[in-house]
């Protein structure tokens, strides 16, 4: 987790900066305690670092003149969209200026016979797909949260629908830029794909504000599914619910959706949004597509899962029960708070090839027992990604301390297993210590590319330890 | 198209370095001109720039060596893998090593439960479908030739199935990567997902050996579908078929492939596959699914075409005439040439927003028309790419002028669409005059990536005009 950088304030440029943007942002430059308070890191256990002020810009060429001014004054600038990562992204460690992207938030175009559309990076997911309802089209990427389309872009996030639909980075199509010096880029044009030259596009996705802040982002759409299925089933074990997930896959189902729920995650769900399901290990289910499609997928699930001790497959059958359902699986997170009032969460996030996931899952829970952690599981397991969410007094140093090990724990057999310390949250503050362990010499790679893009790192610094 | 580089050589570097790679390498070292000529381009009209010598690797530890040979000598390391690429990309402008990867041919695990599979680059197409035979699983991307997975990974290519299974961006998991220094990276693990730092493995992906060798590649493969159908339907004009695409694409029918031949390809086909398709616009499709799905799929198409005045959908029955179908559309290069016996063939690789795709490819017909070439049409026009393949004379100045002209007028057209000067053929040298009308100041930040990662510019020079 979260490692000390040892990141110097630039106290006379950081002065110099908040007068400048002051004077030239007006009411829309913010320096009071509170805001900055709420722009530095809130959603989890890392320490909140506060930037010095918060500017909100309302198009590109205005967050061109805020790079430039701080780029003249070696301030650092760090991107901010809803504040939701769990990584300590939005965190502040030498002071600067967060730009809250929250009035950038206009849908520019909607081009529907091309299933694009280009928005601003405030945009938020759902307010996208309000804006897409009658046009038949969707934007599929689902993170818990009603994150905004910029800071999703930037930690390469995905969510329930990623097994189907990809993450960020095959879902992003272009984007505009603006680079440490105050230029302003676009990395490519609107055609489905491309030749041309380096894929500046994915470099961008999931930089975490280290290269640039993301203005603009054409992202690809989905048509509605004409038949979309929902279904719940439970398991007498963790293992048998992976070794399903583990055979949906292989045999190639297309799922649009595969969600695990250990016991105790249920049973906060059950608690937090008024459901009643069966407490023990549950997938969430859904298909895409025609009528008879839809059907052949959850006839094969059900197989499959029989195969495994599952219960009998149970379709959700209202619009409403399935909107209930994936409400209450997006608000895990805050229904798991519940389980310990005044914890903080630490959730992991290791993803491993599909073939490992159920013996990571088993050995995780089993350690966490060991450990006498409250901390559910939950996963978009069809990707190999996974969620413990560990409940933690953050006052306590023991405990603190156990968790930390933990994470480290986890991290390192998630590696050894050729996966991921992170599927979908980034680096980040919190994970800085296990990019290494995961990709040694290519880190040396990423630190010469932050070098040359942003030479005086000034960009979201003290992120992803690339210097 | 390709612009005079001036690049200068380093004659005392490049004789120290083949002194020692002689002595190092042996007989697996060669500097005979014949084998030099060979290892420059050879495909299309640009002209052949051959290397100094051609090393062939065994290993990854002997790709490490070369470069660092080379690196210590500011030499040229240009990476082969068959040859095939359309823009020059294994030329020596400035001399140097052609690194002939086909001693590299392992495919070092398939990992079935995966559904990956890690080759070395030297692998092609075929040989690791071959392979993959009995496993019931498939790699999709097929570009015309049997090219070598490490080249299809340096020119991000795709092909007739990218419309369903996406490009090598897409199916590319993770790399092993000789760097400008000869040092060894590798950009990801094998998880299906991953926010852990920049996308190093998309960044290589279409760098065309520039910012370094690529030694080993994670690929993701697909399940052989329980069913395959094929499909032709020919239309009474270009407009109709773009037309028809444009529909499927809309209506979100999953082809698996959606190929347009024009009259004057298919008449080409016909004579070099000895076949007998109707000579008119021409659509090959395939779909994939289970039974029930691909039926849906093709009455859906049926449909359309239909509405479009195509003829009746007519299934390819079996998979003899399924396969000499494919084999045909994958021969329509070579058919071409036999259009006009001693001329070049001079590929336009246009990729354009599917809502332009009926207006670009008349008027890139109607142009060719006005301009009396000979140059059939074929596309993969379910993503908006279509290539002209124009018969040139390259003695005759006035006819290679016309083609440049034309080439020039295409990719105008193409970025005011919103489109790209090349959609899978690479910039190499031939399409490099394009890059900076389509992405302006983003190539600043591209040739910022190429200084930093290879200061002495000897990653594949001279391509991508990035220097």
């Amino acid at each position: 987790m979260g490692q000390a950088t040892a990141l110097t304030r630039n106290e006379t440029g950081i002065e110099t900066v908040c007068g400048i943007l002051k004077q030239q942002f007006g009411d829309r430059f913010q320096t009071g305690a509170a805001i900055c308070e709420q722009h530095g890191h809130t959603t989890t256990w890392l320490r909140t670092q506060a930037p010095d002020g918060v500017v909100f810009p309302a198009d590109t060429a205005e967050v061109s003149d805020i790079v430039r001014i701080c780029a003249a004054h070696r301030v650092p600038v760090i991107p901010y969209g809803t504040g939701t990562s769990l990584e300590g992204h939005v965190n502040a460690p030498a002071g600067g200026i967060s730009v809250d992207m929250s009035a950038m938030n206009r849908i520019l175009a909607v081009h529907a016979e091309d299933l694009d559309v280009v928005v601003q990076p405030g945009v938020t997911r759902e307010q996208l797909n309000t804006h897409l309802r009658d046009s038949g089209l969707f934007f599929p990427i689902d993170p818990g949260a009603n994150a905004s389309l910029g800071g999703m872009t930037a930690t390469r996030a995905s969510g329930t629908n990623a097994v189907r639909y990809g993450t960020m980075k095959d879902n992003v199509m272009a984007l505009e830029v603006v680079m440490a010096d105050g230029s302003v880029i676009r990395t490519a044009q609107r055609a489905r794909k491309s030749s041309a030259g380096y894929d500046l596009t994915r470099l961008m996705v999931g930089s975490e504000g280290t290269l640039g802040l993301v203005t603009e982002i054409t992202l690809r759409l989905q048509g509605i599914p004409e038949s979309i299925r929902a279904a719940q089933c439970s398991f007498p074990s963790i293992d048998a619910a992976c070794q399903t997930v583990m055979a949906v896959i292989q045999y190639g189902i297309p799922v649009a959706r595969i969600e695990l729920l250990d016991a105790l995650q249920v049973k906060a769900v059950n608690a937090y949004s008024k459901l009643s399901l069966p407490e023990t290990p549950l997938l969430l289910l859904e298909f895409h597509g025609s009528e008879a499609s839809t059907t052949e997928q959850a006839d094969a699930f059900g197989e499959i899962a029989a195969e495994h001790g599952g219960s009998a497959y149970e379709a959700v059958a209202t619009l409403e029960a399935r909107n209930a359902l994936w409400q209450a699986r997006h608000d895990a997170y805050w229904a798991t708070l519940q389980l310990r009032p005044g914890a903080k969460g630490i959730s992991t996030d290791v993803c491993v090839p599909i073939s490992r996931l159920a013996e990571a899952v088993t050995r995780a829970t089993a350690r966490l027992d060991d450990l006498g952690f409250i901390a559910p599981v939950v996963g978009h397991v069809g990707d190999g990604n996974f969620h413990c969410l560990l409940l933690v007094d953050v006052e306590a140093r023991d405990e603190v301390e156990k968790a930390n090990e933990f994470v480290g724990w986890l991290a390192d057999m998630a590696i050894e297993m050729e996966g991921t310390c992170t599927g979908e949250h980034g680096i980040g503050q919190g994970k800085m210590a296990y990019l290494g362990r995961e990709l040694g010499a290519a880190t040396d790679v990423m630190r010469a590319i932050k070098v040359a893009l942003d030479p005086q790192d000034i960009m979201n610094p003290g992120k992803i330890t690339l210097r």
